[in-house]
């Protein structure tokens, strides 16, 4: 019928992880905290159930951007607040790249940049990361890549593999942009080190960041962006009006206030990971090390990672598997809680020895 | 520095209606419903608030595009559902309109469709209704101008006129047009008619809602569109996966649960707006005959518009102005309660008075 743009006609959309609405299945697919968000979280959105939902939110979330500021030494005008950490990306995209420019990731990295890039009908640039490693490895020839590019997208630490990318190389890369580049921090809390002198020192670098992992408050969809001035006004010009509804401005800011909450539920996740990591190590596994909330991990053959995938999903265990090259000799578990994880290596224990 | 694209930096961004968080204004400037929601969204909200927050929502919104569906007679996969109507406006200029492409609407409409057409980068094309009833006049050059329109939006009933579109009229621009026509009926649910038989008949028509107004739902940001099955395909190809938060989706299928107590709120509000119209006229004020939940308002001279609001404003008043032509002799009344709209007339008749 030719109502739509080619580039979207032709494209396929962003496929997200299964969202079963089933109880009882151990869901470690979608790299959601096991925890629940702090209880001034919900305390704050039970004194907020009241007539003023029928007003308009804060169109310019001051309140919030100035607490983010001074949680992360920022000004308020540093930092724009999305519907999700996802709203942030594509607000990126959609500011500095015209049909004509070149938007660049590494690969593998977040499935979704491809598509945002589809969606505005840019030229799309894949960087490999080392296959080994999953390192950026700055040689000269990737640097002369991403010169030209009008926006680089960079995982850190990377997903799906969970490595932390080596901040000299990374820096590299930065300085050698002439472009944007967004550092997607969406797993840093998990991580013992970030980006966001990175975003204070460069005009050109932006830090993403996302409230529904740490903050365990992905069902609310808030992400935030901090860096120069000029990136963050022109992020706001494109972004909806009001995009951050009421309630969710309301929590983060409740989050925030009890950050210790975050950061002790955050220092449950990284330890359940360590002790995850050495318990398929001991099984037989390769284990990427993980700085995130999930680990990235090959099963010994003669079992592959697609029929450990299969196999933990008839069990009612939901991890994730990507059916391409380097890919698909691993599976991605999120860390879930203590009795979770215990399930998935009785189950695992089980399918290895059955294997072998 | 050059960061941002040329249509980006060149730009001005959405400039939304002033949402002071002060008490005790009479805020009558962006449309909001002066009723509280229904209580059982409140209390379905309530049920909602707890470890459940941790989980991504359903991306596709499968339970609550059914029940539009069933509501409004479409197939759920008809509707698609937005993080407000401004989102799907927004999804609809991102699927239908490249660089390239011409984007239509008719002025005065809504001030957010040239902005959309700006962040995309596309030719715009504004078509003037006329300036004395607000009206579509079909005349063949007009029909000329929206034939190889990609897409073209329609306020019905318009804002901020409130002026219901002669659908006659309409249904003559929607045969010619060779892209797709959006009706933007955020406020029709105040209007005796709607334009869904459009969106049932002609595979280039989509009908945009939101439950901001009648719902009283403007906090937490819901819009929906629906039409033919191939234009919402290339939507939900563009919509971000996690556009919908959790509650929002539940807040949503509550209030559809409990339409009976919405057409209660609009009924009082469309009898408010009737008084209102009467009241202004009696004062010598032009009013336009609204369909919607708001009036659009020219005081008697010497009383100006601008002075009218300017003074309404020091009363701790807030209604909406325009300084544009053809705009800047009217002030736009969205309708507050009883009281709140006594109020308003109180100081109106000081004012006629005292300037007369």
């Amino acid at each position: 019928m030719g109502y739509l743009r080619t580039t979207i006609e032709r494209m396929q959309g962003y496929v997200p992880g299964e969202q079963p609405q089933a109880a009882n299945l151990v869901k470690l697919n979608t790299n959601e905290n096991p925890y629940p968000p702090s209880p001034r979280v919900i305390a704050a959105l039970q004194e907020s159930l009241d007539e003023r939902l029928r007003l308009y939110p804060d169109p310019g979330c001051g309140s919030l951007r100035a607490r983010l500021g001074a949680q992360y030494q920022f000004r308020a005008e540093q930092v724009i607040v999305g519907n999700g950490c996802d709203d942030i990306l594509n607000l990126c995209v959609r500011a500095f790249c015209s049909e004509t420019d070149s938007l660049g990731y590494f690969w593998p990295s977040y499935s979704l940049y491809p598509v945002l890039g589809d969606i505005q009908g840019v030229q799309k640039c894949e960087i490999p990361l080392d296959p080994q490693t999953f390192q950026i490895d700055a040689h000269a020839g990737l640097l002369r890549r991403v010169r030209d590019l009008s926006l680089l997208f960079v995982t850190q630490p990377n997903a799906p593999s969970g490595v932390w990318l080596a901040k000299v190389e990374l820096q590299r890369v930065i300085e050698e942009t002439r472009g944007v580049v967004v550092i997607d921090e969406a797993y840093a809390d998990f991580a013992g080190d970030d980006c966001l002198d990175f975003a204070r020192e460069y005009p050109n670098v932006l830090v993403a960041r996302s409230f529904s992992k740490s903050f365990a408050l992905a069902g609310l969809r808030l992400g935030w962006a901090c860096g120069a001035t000029e990136l963050i006004q022109g992020l706001l010009k494109v972004k909806d009006s009001y995009n951050v509804n009421r309630l969710s401005q309301i929590a983060a800011e409740a989050a925030l206030e009890d950050i210790d909450y975050t950061r002790e539920i955050v220092r449950r996740v990284c330890h359940t990971r360590e002790e995850l990591t050495v318990s398929l190590q001991t099984l037989g596994f390769r284990v990427h090390p993980s700085q995130a909330n999930f680990v990235f991990a090959a099963p010994p053959a003669p079992l592959t990672a697609e029929a450990w995938f299969t196999a933990l999903r008839q069990e009612g265990i939901l991890i994730r598997w990507w059916d391409e090259e380097h890919l698909r000799e691993y599976a991605r578990v999120s860390i879930g809680t203590d009795a979770e994880i215990e399930r998935l290596l009785v189950a695992t224990q089980q399918m290895v020895k059955s294997t072998s």
